[in-house]
């Protein structure tokens, strides 16, 4: 059984933050659940394009408010606590959070912890899997 | 994408709830996702015995205290919000709820939505994996 805390991840280098948005990754792919647990943030006023080309990731909306825009459909969706989005189809997307949004987020393959956005707002393929990584910037 | 909102599912069968428990499944195997996520609520006041034999499971306390006992070594861990558990390796565990607790979980492989907990607190195999299912009862 493994357990963490939220406040002790924090502090550590499994708490990553980039542009608009911050994680705390509770799970990743080393210790073996098949999928990663993050705790993320999308900070108020930012606008975030992500298409994850190599990942199935789901979102449970905790805190917040803002808006996601489907860009395979061109549909808005409200997001709000109690909102979950999965991006099943690899779907590119915009996140534009009103206030900061805090949200429980999994992925699947499990993100090693290793990965950067590329410039197309995706996590490389873990190269294990026999993929190529995407470019990272 | 897939948009759901807890309070139309909680409406829905797949709002599910049992001894000790109730569970809401916003993502279940036919989502294709190759996990499921729950948001789940272990009442105040029970203790709930369970052993996942066929899954492994990951849960973040949102809301409520309590503790879990993992029962292959013994270790009390206290539950309070922002604690994950993660039971890598089909841990037997006992769960008190002092309050009502609140928790988002993920299940791998995905819960299909129709099993119950078998008389060892564990959901059956999915048939399609090609093990046996255990009792229900």
């Amino acid at each position: 059984m493994i357990v963490r805390k939220l406040k002790d991840v924090r502090k550590s280098d499994k708490h990553v933050k980039s542009k608009g948005w911050s994680s705390t990754r509770l799970l990743l792919k080393d210790d073996g659940m098949g999928f990663s647990f993050h705790l993320t943030t999308m900070f108020a006023g930012e606008e975030l394009h992500m298409h994850y080309q190599n990942h199935l990731e789901a979102v449970l909306v905790l805190k917040g408010n803002g808006t996601i825009e489907d860009l395979e459909t061109g549909i808005m969706h409200e997001l709000a606590p109690g909102v979950m989005y999965a991006l099943n189809a690899n779907d590119r997307h915009v996140v534009r959070p009103a206030t900061d949004i805090l949200c429980a987020c999994v992925f699947n393959p499990p993100v090693t912890g290793r990965e950067v956005h590329d410039e197309n707002g995706a996590y490389p393929a873990d190269p294990q899997l026999g993929k190529e990584p995407e470019l990272t910037d």
